[in-house]
């Protein structure tokens, strides 16, 4: 299996896997402070929203450190301020404020002791939520195998490996363990446009692994689900209602339509994290809308004609009924979404 | 209204705006001999079912202009080989066919006459089949304008306008009808990848017009479509069978599908001579399948990793059902289509 460093921390910098220039060019970005690790998320050097997280949460290590010789006083104002610009740096992925949140609980608890101490502590989270990650992808890996029938044509869309996640993925977590389990997969990955994630990453990861795959644009998938062709709809999530309703990558909505009308089961893989309790439904998921440029633009040269408007959301929501399961590291939840995953907010405690 | 010469026959030579590089650069790309209209055929510099038919014919006045001095037996040998030739240039398009076809019958018909005479009638064929591109567009547009609602909010996908044909358009030239009669309309258009028609060329030919329009990525569409913002979809039609079956640009049954799902009125605007009564149904249309390098390249840089395979089917094939009318010069046909379609070929005798 090939070794992917999307994130590592090391000699007091983050130095991140700068995903804008894959499969092209390997090259590393590195942050020095906070606001580096806030462009670096807007602009997406780092994406996926457990990826995003992780980088979130040693954002503000390099917030601590930048502000350790201040007064206590001025040290959390600037922590303070840190918190927010992280924490909205982008609006969709829940997983970001989750970890924003677990920072600052150990900025809260620790916040009599030295700004060394605090600086500490944070490092340890950091380093804890990283660890957590990999653990979590493994698990969902395994729960999520269970559901791969032997000879699947597995349908991704997106980025949801190794380089959405610290490591292995979520969706594509499942896919690399029915694949390394024996089964004889094959997938077929949507280009995912407009930044062409599945093209760009997804493809260059299960390329690296030898998974059998076929890239596809995202207007084919559709005919390939209703051609019976797809066995299996897997993708990631960036935020889960409490009823289960997923917000995901643009193009996610679309798949899960098609694919309940052709009776496919379509699962969404995503660590508890991305859980949102405290929303009751879709309708509350703010959805980010991106540069036109995205649309009017490619590696840099205009396509489109000047004057034209653009829409440009970043995600789409995917009710709860379209939804087979939601893989988690605890295991498959299902319908009714808002019983079972109140059962497992009561369990883990979150 | 902006004047747009997508095909022009003068001085013994075809002129084709180079639809590769719009909206870029305006530049003609002139066909010489009949191989020359073969490749524009081939990659695209003239596209557009009814655009294609019109340049395939003047191909057959090319390759007449190119055999005049042979011996007769040799010249009509050559013909059936050009006739071949562009007939086959691209699978899907039926018009190409139809067109192909008029062609032909006039070389039988004259083929006791001298070569120039032949030559004469083969010029005289297309300049009609030229001709009546643009009378048949605007019957399309006044039947159409009438199923389109004040303020209407229309979606459409790929490139169906003034540059798919000899001039207005199909279902672009509904849209251009409804903006001109007075209708406060707007535009969702599809950026319709993998080549991007409706980026680079709906886009345009909207902001021309001055029609108030949206480019939007394919995915978006669905969750318009879901979410009451689209009153009307209206595209064009490479080939449709005499079911009413529908083949045209990859992503048309998405559209489709959804759409039914949530009682969107579907339209397909296209002449009678997109109309395959040799087949039964769309099982019976042949998907063409371009070049990998259409996902694997943009603007000739590669972005998807080496050794990823690809499936680019150009068309898909859209079901009857999905089908709430089809806006053809002779009115709009409804269901049942195979009993309708069969009735419009008796009074056509097509």
């Amino acid at each position: 299996m090939a070794s992917i460093n999307t994130i590592e921390f090391k000699d007091g910098k983050l130095c991140l896997l700068d995903q804008r220039k894959l499969p092209k060019l390997f090259s590393i970005f590195e942050c020095q402070n906070y606001r580096d690790v806030e462009f670096a998320i807007k602009d997406m050097v780092v994406r996926g929203a457990p990826a995003i997280g992780v980088a979130g949460a040693y954002g503000l290590v390099l917030a601590a450190s930048e502000f350790i010789e201040l007064p206590k006083e001025e040290f959390l104002e600037q922590m303070k301020e840190s918190v927010n610009v992280i924490g909205n740096s982008r609006p969709t992925a829940v997983n970001l404020m989750w970890a924003v949140k677990r920072m600052e609980a150990i900025i809260e608890e620790n916040k009599e002791k030295s700004n060394v101490d605090i600086y500490k502590a944070l490092l340890a989270e950091a380093n804890t939520i990283e660890k957590e990650d990999l653990e979590t992808n493994k698990a969902i890996a395994r729960h999520g195998n269970e559901i791969v029938p032997e000879n699947a044509t597995i349908l991704t869309h997106c980025n949801t490996g190794a380089l959405a996640t610290v490591g292995y993925g979520t969706a594509l977590g499942v896919i690399r363990e029915a694949y390394y389990s024996g089964k004889n997969i094959r997938v077929f990955v949507d280009e995912t446009r407009p930044r062409l994630q599945g093209a760009k990453l997804t493809a260059w990861e299960l390329v690296q692994e030898g998974i059998p795959a076929t890239l596809i644009p995202d207007s084919v998938a559709p005919v390939l689900i209703r051609d019976g062709k797809i066995d299996l709809i897997i993708v990631g999530a960036d935020r889960v209602a409490s009823n289960g309703d997923t917000a995901n990558k643009i193009g996610t909505y679309m798949l899960s339509q098609i694919a309940k009308d052709f009776n496919v089961p379509f699962y969404i893989a995503a660590p508890i994290s991305t859980i949102d309790f405290e929303i009751a439904s879709g309708e509350e998921i703010v959805i980010e809308e991106r540069d036109s440029m995205e649309i009017t633009h490619i590696n840099g040269v205009r396509i489109a004609p000047e004057g034209i408007e653009v829409y440009n959301p970043a995600f789409d929501v995917t009710p709860n009924s379209n939804i087979t399961g939601i893989i988690t590291e605890k295991g498959i939840i299902r319908q009714p979404y808002s019983l079972n995953l109140a059962k497992l907010r009561q369990i883990q405690g979150c």
